[in-house]
């Protein structure tokens, strides 16, 4: 420790959200909703690194400005201008390399989870975020992908939803077909497609003039075709009989009638699902273009300004573009979780009443007298406290294998002990008396306070876990 | 998707470690169990972003070689030569600052645990990881850290040890007041001192000849003080009575005996652990030089050559550096959960058996006849298996609703299905029968195989989870 201490007032970080314990467990308390869900359909967790070779993250007409790049700090020459490794931005392109990579070693329709951070180098802004949760799962089927795995995603968007505290949701789906159908039959071919269908991808945060000005002036598109491209994006209908109800708007094209037609088969095999709402709406078109098939996002029916808290599709080429050969197609979702927090934490009252523990039980330490009064501890009396401690804590370790979970105080005046478990939100603290063979039991919600006997107090532990 | 499609065989990349499905799973049981310890000690869940300025980190003392920088991809000019944000390289640093940061926000006592990925930017090599797991769990407090907590670590990491599949483990402490001491007592001032800590940590690494020739020639020691340092290193002796054991070595020192007494006193408060033996040894030092009371290592009585996969200590200042005026001791532990595992992969047969699923029951789709033989299905066929998915993704929700986790095939051959469920380790299949009011309930394991109607086989889900 020779470095001169200097004391550095620490600041938040823009873009990179820190929680504080009551709102992290929040987070934890989702994250094992989303992971139960996923788990009860067979998602089984992976994990990659964050860090893959840039060329794998850069190769498919990604943002690359968005990419964050590993140098080390104090790399000179050459080495600080290599950019060979980066930060992944999303989870779809890390889970498509690790499928190709470790293919012969997978079990095929290969179902996976995968809940990590992404980051992206970002301008930070409202709701944007440059390190954040996303929460995928994915599958990955040889050579064939059956459309029951795309109806597999919205049913568990569905459960999801239910389960997590964000109220209910609108899921709104399109098909890359449907778009590359539409627009080519206004005869906009590639790379005019790609980019109209960006422009409009933006709708939602940019408003339709300004997208009709870009298509205008940007990509030299004229009326009708703008007017037309701008009322096919503020269509919805209900899935289920799309190729009769979106007939009308690209009757000769055989694409479009086909994804429609898709769309409807993977209706139909979704079961009833209260609290979402599915509904096709031609102005989703979703930014990364490996998507081929379905594509969706989902919006909070009380928040939809907040945008896509879920969104996903079909690449029937992500996975293969990795492999030689192999025709690997999947069909993923992937939930915005530090989004959708952050938009709950700023929810008046929402975190009111929350724990900032997961501790149920306070075991209080006594005191001892002589060190109440003068603050000072002698050698016996310190030896006198270790040894309560020593058996509070071989009780605690008692509770503990009830299931309970029991933090130990360190010996302290008794009201600085219910303080604590007061602005924690621990329910239980446990008061040994002097004698130490029996133990006031008190709810710090009731205020209510019984004496229990050893067997009393792990009897009442016992109930707290049934 | 108009880019050529260049299929990238994609290669592992050296120091990020990614493991297979039922690697993860044991991964996920591992943390699982170290999670449930630390919360049974309230040790509280936090999240700190895996970037912060790098100023946070380069503070104290830390090697500097090891921070991975971000930059944007394509920054130019001035933008790519910033190093403004890096990759924390452990979770004590930003803990502290955590810490420091929230403080009126935390309730003292603060007691956190944090299990994330680090980044340090090494040269890959055996057992190196530039990507690794660190679980952690440390206490706070503000003003003064009681020794109960120093025990506690010690308690925790024996209980956490006995869950993990890693056997008994040996913990070896030390004391930064007995170093200082000791070395004080030779004569070795800072920084003299601190970069013979730094040598004599590499003992194990690179033997006593290299470290005693390091000290000689390039700290210009001479003997006989070379030679008593490496004798003090390689000394060890039981806790507890460390104070009369050690008084030898440094018999003037009064910052040397209060540091064995210290460490006495923090023995005493840690109740007896099966499986975990506590010795004191003279050559553990700790390579980070925020520790400024006790610390520790912890090595598999198995494979001590595999170096600690638990260290930790006390940190008096570490946090304060944080917060201008607070005093904000704190001590913890963290283990090297990534070393952990890849240690355990490569004892032979460790993984056999293991599965790569947490599925429980794979229900089984039957294809149509007509499928089957031709490979074709018509229009009425697909509606006809529509229908049967749809029924079997129903009952399928209902045993979900049970606590089983099942995976719905889509309709396939028999035998795929059952080959699918074998390779991937899935316990038990559920065969529709053709009439689809009774179910084939097949043990994967045994090979056993009853029929069950549609009671009898939700019966058979609620007793797979009582």
């Amino acid at each position: 420790m020779s470095d001169v201490l200097r004391p550095t007032p620490p600041r938040a970080l823009s873009g990179f959200p820190e929680w504080l314990p009551r709102q992290k467990l929040v987070e934890e308390s989702c994250i094992a909703a989303i992971r139960g869900v996923f788990s009860s359909y067979g998602y089984t967790p992976i994990e990659t690194p964050a860090v893959e070779l840039t060329e794998v993250l850069a190769a498919k007409g990604v943002d690359h400005k968005e990419i964050y790049s590993l140098v080390r700090l104090h790399a000179e020459g050459e080495e600080a201008l290599k950019r060979e490794l980066s930060l992944h931005f999303d989870l779809t392109v890390p889970f498509a390399r690790y499928v190709a990579q470790h293919q012969n070693d997978l079990v095929f329709p290969f179902k996976r989870s995968q809940i990590q951070k992404v980051w992206r180098g970002e301008r930070p802004a409202q709701g944007r975020f440059r390190e954040f949760y996303q929460a995928d799962a994915d599958v990955i089927c040889r050579d064939n992908l059956p459309a029951c795995y795309e109806a597999e995603m919205l049913e568990m968007i569905a459960l999801i939803f239910a389960r997590l505290p964000a109220g209910p949701v609108r899921v709104r789906l399109n098909h890359r077909q449907i778009l590359d159908g539409f627009y080519g039959s206004l005869g906009l071919d590639e790379p005019l497609r790609a980019r109209a269908l960006l422009e409009v991808d933006k709708l939602e945060k940019i408003g339709p003039e300004v997208v009709a000005r870009i298509l205008r002036d940007d990509l030299a598109l004229e009326e009708p075709r703008v007017g037309k491209i701008l009322s096919f994006a503020a269509t919805k209908a209900p899935i289920g009989d799309l190729a009769a109800a979106l007939k009308h708007l690209a009757p000769e094209n055989a694409l479009f009638l086909a994804g429609a037609a898709h769309l409807d088969a993977i209706a139909a095999m979704v079961p009833p699902q209260p609290g979402t709402k599915f509904e096709w709406c031609g102005g989703i078109s979703r930014g990364l273009n490996y998507y081929t098939g379905v594509i969706f996002e989902t919006a909070l029916e009380n928040a939809p300004e907040l945008g896509s808290v879920c969104s996903g599709g079909r690449y029937d080429k992500l996975a293969s573009n990795f492999a030689a050969a192999a025709a690997l197609p999947g069909v993923g979702l992937s939930i915005g979780l530090t989004r959708l927090l952050s938009h709950l934490f700023q929810i008046s009252g929402f975190l009111d009443g929350k724990s900032a523990t997961t501790t149920e039980i306070l075991m209080a330490v006594p005191e001892t007298k002589d060190e109440e009064a003068t603050g000072i501890s002698t050698a016996e009396q310190h030896e006198k406290a270790n040894r309560r401690r020593h058996a509070l804590v071989l009780l605690a370790q008692e509770m503990r294998q009830l299931g309970c979970k029991v933090e130990v105080f360190h010996p302290a005046k008794l009201k600085k002990q219910l303080t604590y478990a007061d602005r924690k939100g621990i329910a239980h603290v446990v008061i040994p008396n002097e004698n130490a063979n029996s133990y006031e039991w008190k709810d710090m919600r009731s205020g209510e306070q019984r004496t229990l006997d050893r067997t009393g107090l792990l009897e009442a532990c016992a109930r707290l876990n049934p």
